[in-house]
């Protein structure tokens, strides 16, 4: 497969947040000038599927048929197939609902017939009617490993879910990332000759967009594309609006704000992130992260309406 | 594996019915006193999972888990992941409901670890507190096909759920049940040295008891056990309870009567089945059905309660 794709704009996204990021781009650029490239380093194997938390959360979000109460999964949804589970004595830690079930069947069904994720990706979106294009990051595997302080090696959703992030973490691993290849249509994207930006979505830097960054050649291609990357930063007034990604910084010995996530990507991605993106709450800190060499702006970033996701949209496309 | 068996009876059964009467005989029998042998030629591949309906049949309505009003299935069961199913634009003709894939899920997942049906189906009930001994009729694929008047051989599924037994049927193949070998239980059973009875449960001649009886080894291990065979009719006054056995006959070109599930017994097992229990409505035919050299009896074989499905176990049991 030759992948063409002549986006103006590719948006970097993890799950939740990122998706709430991708969403709001997605109301302001059209099909064509927008692409989605998800982390696939939490894909994990369970009861027989391959689940790919992030790209279905960005999916899912897409299709206006997230759960909106959960954070996650489908609207509407119902456990009895977890139920069912339990009465037959298996895991059932990781929670799958009955809707959310169908696309992991799907997809799996669909990776067995010897499809490639971008494929699979592909089809489900397209019978969901997502019109945006929506990739993984790659079509090989890699697997999150955290790292625990206690020498454990954690599966990154048996931390996440099952150990729900208790563990202290001292490093993260992504097994298989040194023999992947960015999915064809990624890669097309950053060769695009329309690229003006690209966007870093809020989204945990140490296990939804480092894996994406550091899959081999994606930065290489970045900096042949000379184009503007733009990160938004996931911690707002010293804290995660969802998920481990300050608790982590904690552990890790950092300061838990959002001038050491800028401090993270300036120094893993030298000469790479060119602007950065803090809340109002985080105001003070503007000239310590211009002071990283990074364009800074400030406005809201706590995306609660649909209105706040296309205002954020609307900042970081405006600013470029 | 060697199996062993100690039982005294054992019971050949399809879906529905055999599994009322299966449930009846379970009251009246412990555990050691009766194995009971569950039809598979309705297997089949289906998204991915491993579907034993007759199986699952027998083992959810010895779990007292069956749903009592769809007539298969589990008990409170949701159909989401059916209707997420169609969103994806996927076949959604076979019902699978929520807590019902739970089971094709671990089946399937251990099968593909390298374990037997028997082995699977011993584990699955076991999960289910399920104490009689549930045995696939063989470990090996055996598929029933549908021969039509119009020239079509379709899977039994097809025929059965997706075509709602609408074609008409002309005859019945069983493709692999020449290289099948009873499953060790089932023939460990029909080895048994306390082996007093064979019960052929009401159930579908022609697609649910043919399958189990003409795996290779069946007839010669009962013909060696010179066990008598009790055959319960599936047709009452000319209807089936249940299924398409009827509607089967009639374009078999046989009378749809309960004599005529007899002549079918004796003309493909000669020697074999010794007895027949005929329902109160069908009196009149007691006569035809002994001419074939069937002892027959008459009692209530219409199980719409549990005392019913009881009584009848008893009956069979009594008149032995």
């Amino acid at each position: 497969m030759t992948a063409t794709n002549n986006t103006r704009c590719l948006a970097i996204s993890g799950g939740v947040g990122g998706a709430k990021l991708a969403l709001g781009l997605s109301h302001v650029l059209p099909p064509g000038d927008l692409t989605i490239v998800a982390n696939t380093g939490d894909d994990f194997s369970h009861l027989g599927f391959t689940i790919c938390p992030d790209l279905d959360t960005v999916m899912y979000t897409l299709a206006d048929m997230n759960n909106k109460d959960l954070g996650w999964g489908q609207a509407e949804e119902s456990w009895n197939f977890l139920d069912a589970l339990k009465r037959l004595g298996e895991d059932s830690w990781f929670q799958i609902g009955d809707r959310d079930l169908a696309t992991h069947v799907i997809r799996s069904r669909e990776l067995g017939l010897g499809k490639t994720l971008s494929q699979v990706t592909t089809q489900l979106s397209r019978d969901l009617n997502v019109e945006h294009p929506l990739v993984p990051m790659t079509d090989d595997s890699v697997s999150t490993i955290v790292c625990t302080r206690n020498g454990e090696e954690l599966a990154f959703q048996h931390y996440f879910v099952r150990d729900r992030c208790a563990p202290v973490v001292s490093a993260f691993k992504f097994t298989g990332i040194e023999r992947a290849r960015p999915s064809p249509e990624f890669l097309a994207a950053l060769g695009s000759a329309r690229l003006e930006l690209i966007v870093i979505c809020p989204s945990n830097p140490f296990v939804s967009v480092d894996p994406v960054l550091k899959v081999p050649g994606v930065i290489e291609a970045i900096r042949t594309s000379n184009v503007p990357v733009i990160a938004v930063s996931p911690i707002v007034g010293g804290q995660a609006i969802k998920g481990p990604a300050a608790k982590m910084m904690r552990e890790l010995g950092m300061p838990q704000t959002a001038a050491a996530v800028a401090r993270h990507y300036v120094e893993q991605y030298p000469d790479i992130i060119r602007g950065f993106i803090i809340d109002d709450a985080d105001r003070e800190l503007r000239g310590q992260i211009e002071a990283l060499g990074l364009s800074t702006t400030v406005t809201n970033t706590v995306m609660v309406t649909l209105q706040d996701r296309i205002d954020l949209a609307r900042h970081i496309l405006d600013r470029t």
